[in-house]
């Protein structure tokens, strides 16, 4: 049974998973060719497996025939999530700090050498943030990335000291020699603060939050604010800090939350 | 290529949506051969189908080779998900009430008949609550599911109110009679309070979310906060009606975002 499977169920597999990435943030509903072609898959293969997944629930159609991604592969994934226990051992911390410091308030873990955000609050008039829950952002560029680069295994900061360092304004980190200082400086005070990194009217402050409260615990996620640039960020390191000691605290008590 | 890929390729979704489903949030890591026992698979196909799913990003192996869902399957559902617009529409709204009121706030969808919760905030000194995010109750015996229930199809009321009722105390409505009076009653007053129906300590109060401003627009939600069954929950009334319309005017601002 297995010589004969092994060719069929994968490939099936890998279509269906390159079908869900068709979908994003700015267009959750595509119609079935628009989902074939980012998928690089035939229509009529495209419109067969879509078929099988709304049957499924993995896939949804919409009332005007186009697709998006199923309730119930949400439900499945979000039910048994890997970032699920770590999200609510966070969230009466993140709704603590957003009550006192407002804009945005988030949290990230590293997921294949980038930022993920698992969770995020946002005030309804907040200075500009880019993130999004389940967005991503490039570890080096954003202050939860970095913190989260402070902590992580050494071959991974090599890859990303040497490979290319894109900028998104004039202040973001782009010398190899500048981002090595950077995360050491990190490391050294447990913070880090960048003003107008992404954007030039924000500003990101992030601690690490570890994964339990020992102080030499492995770092499991990284604590951000993001605030309008007007140099009182540093002010809300000790808030962060605290936060991300209550969440540790919380997450130590559960079994393994996240990656 | 139709006649040859059909037999294949639906068997093993289906197979891997199995898979899927064999994760709860009592249980988010399983044993392989776990997984094979739930998904009703022989372990050598549940071990070749978890190997692809893992090489996928749809499910994760921890360090103790046990198994769990993907952070990337978790990322693809969460990113275009269907709930999340609604979610970040309510979010505003549910964090102010849960500032007020404190205990549970939360928001759930109708979802295969029965209340599938998208977002909750707690309180850490909050009153008894059953439900989860991603997590599931009956539409007649949480006060979620009663407004919900109130606005279905006609059809769906009937099977709920035919069908077995389930009782979780003695409180928790079972009389078919009983059901279609107090939906009729939703439907007349706009709300619900539902005093110990799934726990004697805790009280449920609900409101409907519609789609947009319009009074006769289709609910697609339900908000709800559960709260001491001190006699005092129809107080709160109001604040939820309040939110819900704030929830509305934002959703009716996007283009389809729930079911």
């Amino acid at each position: 049974m297995r010589s004969e499977q092994r060719p069929r169920g994968e490939p099936v597999l890998a279509r269906a998973a390159r079908i869900l990435q068709a979908f994003t943030p700015e267009e959750p509903e595509l119609s079935v060719s628009e989902v074939g072609r980012r998928a690089g898959l035939h229509v009529a293969t495209a419109s067969r497996l879509i078929a099988a997944m709304v049957g499924l629930g993995l896939l949804a159609r919409t009332p005007a025939g186009r697709v998006r991604i199923g309730v119930r592969l949400w439900e499945l994934a979000q039910r048994a999530s890997p970032t699920l226990g770590l999200r609510e051992a966070a969230m009466p911390f993140l709704e603590d700090l957003h009550a006192v410091i407002g804009h945005h308030v988030q949290l990230g873990v590293l997921d294949a050498g980038e930022v993920l955000f698992v969770e995020r609050l946002s005030a309804r008039d907040a200075v500009v943030n880019v993130t999004r829950i389940a967005g991503r952002l490039p570890v080096h560029a954003s202050s939860t990335g970095l913190v989260l680069l402070a902590w992580a295994p050494r071959e991974l900061q090599e890859r990303v000291i040497t490979g290319p360092l894109s900028a998104y304004t004039p202040a973001t980190v782009t010398s190899p020699a500048r981002l090595r200082a950077l995360l050491a400086g990190i490391r050294r005070q447990g913070h880090v603060v960048c003003d107008g990194h992404i954007h030039a009217d924000a500003t990101g402050v992030a601690v690490p939050v570890r994964s339990g409260p020992d102080p030499a615990a492995p770092v499991v996620a990284g604590l951000s604010v993001i605030v309008p640039s007007d140099g009182r960020a540093s002010s809300l390191v000790p808030a962060l800090q605290a936060a991300a000691r209550g969440i540790a605290r919380r997450v130590g008590g559960s079994s393994s939350l996240v990656q």
